[in-house]
């Protein structure tokens, strides 16, 4: 099974250590974003995987398209056009200093793309399932067009489309992003929302924004994923990762998947995390691996949890981890579950 | 209203991450002291703020200034000469490491400065908070009498005196201290007395030297205060910072003032911190800024030490954070707050 | 006397040593543009001088001011606002492989900056000179009118106004350069000219394109200068430099400077160049600075060209040396002077 | 008295911070391996001590035995020869991430040395205490005869044998392990058996294998060190660590040290480390210094431990520590002791 | 047409900057290998390209392959296996003093490889162009026994064959290299030989051993390439890089291209290079491209060099540079060329 | 045949690159001074060699003592004691951008030691020869002291005397120098002599000052070279290196040593050079070398310039290269050399 993955790739520019913008004279340079992350995840795991977006054809760019292809995702699709890669910088916070992502991504090659960039027959013609989340539409409205149109074509070709909610209130508006999403939702197969995803995206309640008390507010999430299912009878699966949150770096972390009329709920993993970008993008990763491999719900979102959480150990946006070493955290992590 | 500082500007040597001295061939350099770790913190919290000090008319002392400099501080009244800038050799310890600091201070310009390098009338004229720490009488008898006749022109002026006592065991003997800082009180309308500083700089019992049990000691801390204000009448203030540590990283840390009469005690912070270097400054510059702008007592203890403790997150000796970014871990700081 | 300057501020993302984008994870951030370099070059010799710009009020925007404050330039009537610093990427050539600049500049704080972002009766108040380069005009509409505005009041208020006519093959096009420079032109007492500036932003032949033969060309250039000062009366100086590159780092570098109807004429510098970047700012800096000291015409031009030489020494887009320093190389550098 | 130390010298390559080999494009280059650690550790605490190994003549293995004469470890006594230095890469874990070390030693020169490369009567000559860890003869069929030999030799000359069983799964087999090691127990004086060594090394039953549960195997542990006297009677004292290690980095350690027929146990530390390797050679290390001072039982295993726990905060291989902070780690740990 | 690439995968080691083994604590990893150069050379300029070798399945072996597939070469044929990836170490000289180069590649996975890891008729089936260098056979007989057999499908399939003698003394020697290319030679339709690879891996008298001097003996070597097509007549063209070196950075650079019995010969580049290692994989790789696309001889000649000498300004050994680059030195370079 | 040599041990900190203390936040450690260099090139030239002096007993002192003896040099005599390491700050130049060096060396604790600290007779007991250079003398009266002292015990037990004149114009007059070295010149059997030594230490004529005609005023040299001999009857020899430098890095560098009252020249090598600290200590270094080996008077000096150019090329204070290495130069140097 082959499974294609749609949206913005960025620069990410990180100071060293957690120093600040203002105190530092290098940037880390590494490149991601969502639907990237996930695509790589997939390459990882020795999936079959592309990507697709759009890019300049500069040296940032390429850089920029070689990071994804290095990991073993074709890049074949990726149109070359724009005059600018979207950045982000990044500070990493610690403990009470809360990490701060500074967003330069505006007129991007990609954010500027139209529709007709994008040619879905040709694109999707070999693709199992197509994956995007809510950030890709909510880079500008001819990208949501683009959208749009690619779900249209899953529809009417069988691919099983996955999205991960994903609502940043840096790009848009929750009404408009409650507009835009609650259309989509009637393409989407599965749908991952996780936090505040809920509310933001859909107008459906489920948690009340504390991050503390995540996991204490399981219930509301259970009825919040049957919601999404009720409310779009196309969508039949939903998963969410539930969180804990002591400081920045420490809290409990567990995943709910909710497919065939049942939760299936992994245990809780208490974890340090060492830089949490990609967390999310790890968990869907994982999600589509075990859906593309046909593993047993309950083996899917214990390590789907399993590879979010490894990515908390791990730099940058890729988790840059096996299956193998996912598997081993499964079985082997006793020590710092509760069960 | 506008603050001086006047203290002594040091180059700050230290290994990268936790590497010892011995170890390593590289030394991440910086520059700081405790007053203008003070004036940094409030040209950051954007008020008027400028730093006196003595500096030697090279490339190293020019960096030393232009990094107080790039925050906004006013250096124009900086005085150069002398021939070396001070430093401090710094290993950053880890759990039950501790931290070590070696001094190479001695003979440095300031040290070296005398009475007549400063043009009080001339420095302080439209100043209205004056703050220096314990460290600079301790530099050396010449900057003694610096001081002194500095706090003797604030004095004769109304302007406001505020000192953090500030006792360093490598810089002079308890004794030296008491005799000093005992003499230099009458001129001091706001102090500020840490751990220790109760017992070597004034001679007054309040802490026991037990960095796990700081909190614990709350009362004889109160005790500690009151006898402050008692003994030397022109305090009418005292704050203070109460720590339990349990590692070099790990710990408990609060805040109490003293003022017309009543105790205002900031919530108990549990951090793990980044770097200790600078945190009772960022508390000492952010209790200036308090008073500065006319907070109420309690908000300015608040304040004080959750800018102290958004300090262990932060790199090099300033504290690089504005005031919004203080504010907000007052608000959402309950995760991890003992009240 | 008091010099501003007016400018952009942008973001410098080098990769280290002679790394391709395409091959590094890392980029050493600095902050500079044509006029911010020209303000630190006179900071650096103990001039006022102020630095004008519009930069976005976030850490990026902050960090590129403090490192202009950094110097000792003031930046106090810096305009926040917009959302986004220009930046410019940049990799090291070295011999037959040329330094390449990627930018990525558009739609920043500064290009969407307008008219009345700049009271410039405020702003010129105490100011003796304003400077700016061909680049400010050429960023935006807006900003060239404001440009526009700024020399109606030196004009009004006979202040002395440099240009570097800087143009930038990047930014616009010869046509639009040279109907917007030579509208200016009519408000501009002292020009610099260099290489292809003659030709491409005023329509004047004096350099035919070929850098491994700048000086060769002198006797055009001496024309290209003469016949500036006879089409811009009010133009009464001009002053240039003259190349003979072998590789991107090696070449001989000269001086000209055309005042009261007379040439004054620099030694012959023969180099291996670090890092170009900044050598014509560097070139502006120190001129402005031997005209702001009354510096006789010959001594003008041996310091400019000897500053502009020297930056080619200096990592970095500032021109970070000191007057002494300049004038050392003046007497000391016979050994490498074709005279 | 002179400890003589022998074994394998390694170049360690580890990426930067906790980066994937995948994704770094720099290895941090030191050099290590049991016993090279174990005499370093000497060396810091200023015993004589020697180290014996075979390494390549050319810049890497001089630089790998640059780097243990630099601490002041005689190094005099080094054979040259053979073609390669052993590498080993090293990946920070952390939490739930595990360490990992991938080996490349094979075929290197201490691999291939044979007997006759080691002239033990020169070389122990003025020897008074030998030392080497299991991993020394698992390196090769070579040098285990050469151990075999320098056991002999110490053995006829009353020289006193110490050997950290130190069992390596990725080096030898545990049937090869408990041969080999069984038969060179008869010639130890003094053992060390940490976790999996009683069973893997020795085939005696002390620990299940939980890591999570090592001290609560107290009782099997003091059965298993007994069992050892029992079964090696020239065997008269064994020393040990154990651990409850919750993550990577957060875990109890405790030492025992039977001798004299009684158990002698250290305090239970709890730490949060930095990085574990040499933990286990640095508490060796300190278990020499302290027989060889004459240390009472208690506090050998007090100082062992405590030196053990430092190195977790110390990087790379070498326990960088004077004896002064060892006894100060022993005395005001208080903090963090469990009793 | 698609070029297929064979040969060892090696990681490069190198100190930073010029520092020595014996100075440096860092490595810079980066990876390479005459015959994956050649293939990234190809992608960079946009040819369809394959590289196969056998590669350690473990995370160094997996570097090394990401690498290569970054900059957009198929791996898709890559055999997994063997247990470790050979290595070099690399000290980059200047002027006098030599680069330095140490092997630690014996027992490789390559080395290790037998003729059938490598299912010819599969991986030969769609390619046009065969390439490998004289370092391949060199690595071991079971590997030369692989060449043989690809030459042998080669013949038979009508693939073109190149080949780059690339003699290196550190790997066999004269003799058996005479022996065993003798025999390929046979096999191949273009060579290139290069300074002593005349005399060294074939017999053939064209150049003298003395680098200063090496386009100074530009008749020997063009009777040496004749005799190459006069003795192996299978072999119809030859190709070679002249040079005359004055340090180690500094020489005189050219490219003479034998074919269909005429001489074709490149301008004389003088450089000074930043780092050599791969100039003469570059100039193999250019002209595959000149071959690939059909460019006429003397074009051919003039792009090998000057991708060659562009690759001495570029670090680690891929020459990262695209086509237009290439074509722009060719145009631009009259200034430091000697016609 | 063993040598001691007698001197300041400082910290090196230089900016990364040719960054301006101003610009860096960094600096590169490293750790020399004349006479520890000298002692490293013995080292590293494998003979027997010990170095004295005093320094610090805290982490900065013992880094420091570590880096001399991780080259092999004995430091078993090094007496402790005092409170700083002395410092110089080293900015790199480039080209006609001169190389600058900021002294902080005062209140050393070499420059603090008294004769007392010395013990001359246990200390010079097995030495054959003594070596300092004028750097010694002119640390502090009390180091002059000293070696009085210990040029007598010299003399008194027929130990070689050798002083490099080393002439440094921060650190003391011509007229102390010239006081101090004369008397002590009656106590030296081979004296190097470079440059302005001649005329600042001995107040002898040999060179005007232009470091760009050295080795044009051979003649004067000469003739200053036999004066020595003629006015200090036991210095035996005299060797000296002429310099005709066109920038900061490019010159001609040869050597002379006039012995048994002869001239012996080596050829004049004509380099680049990388970094030229430590230069003249190579020389010395070699010089010693070739005596105590017993090299013929021209092999010597061959043999010493070549060391002292290889240096130019290698970084930071001491010259790691080996003997192998220099004699390689000598013989293929032929390319850049000028006979």
């Amino acid at each position: 099974m082959r499974v294609l993955t749609f949206g913005e790739l960025l620069l990410r520019l990180k100071t060293p250590e957690y120093l600040r913008i203002l105190q530092s004279d290098n940037f880390e340079a590494s490149y991601g974003g969502a639907e990237s992350n996930v695509a790589v995840s997939l390459a990882m795991l020795r999936d079959e995987v592309s990507f697709l977006t759009k890019i300049p054809d500069n040296p940032v760019g390429l850089a920029a398209l070689n990071e994804v292809r290095r990991y073993g995702v074709d890049t074949s699709g990726v149109v070359f056009g724009g005059s600018r890669l979207g950045i982000y910088y990044f500070e990493k916070g610690s403990n009470i200093r809360p990490t701060t992502v500074l967003y330069d991504r505006e007129h991007s090659a990609f954010a500027e793309a139209c529709e007709k960039d994008f040619a879905w027959d040709q694109i999707l013609k070999d693709v199992d399932v197509f994956y995007f989340s809510g950030v890709t539409p909510a880079v500008s409205d001819s990208v949501e067009r683009a959208v749009r149109e690619a779900l249209k074509y899953c529809r009417e070709h069988s691919i099983y489309v996955v999205c991960d909610l994903n609502y940043r209130s840096k790009m848009w508006s929750t009404e408009k992003a409650q507009k835009v999403m609650g259309e989509l939702m009637n393409w989407i197969d599965l749908c991952i929302a996780n936090d505040e995803d809920f509310e933001s995206a859909l107008g459906i309640p489920a948690f009340d924004g504390d991050m503390a008390h995540g996991i204490d507010q399981i219930d509301t999430y259970r009825e919040g994923m049957k919601e999404i299912t009720r409310r779009y009878p196309n969508c039949k699966a939903v998963a969410s990762v539930l969180r804990n949150m002591r400081t920045v770096e420490d809290g409990d972390w567990m995943g709910i998947y909710y497919t065939g009329g049942r939760f299936y709920e992994s245990p809780v993993h208490t974890v340090h995390s060492l830089e949490a970008v990609g967390a999310g993008d790890a968990f869907a990763g994982a999600l589509l691996h075990g859906i593309v491999r046909g593993f047993a719900p309950q083996k899917v979102i214990d390590f789907s949890i399993a590879a979010s959480v490894m990515k908390l150990m791990i730099q940058h946006d890729f988790n840059v981890v096996s299956e193998a070493e996912i598997l081993k955290i499964m079985k082997t992590n006793d020590v710092n579950l509760q069960r």
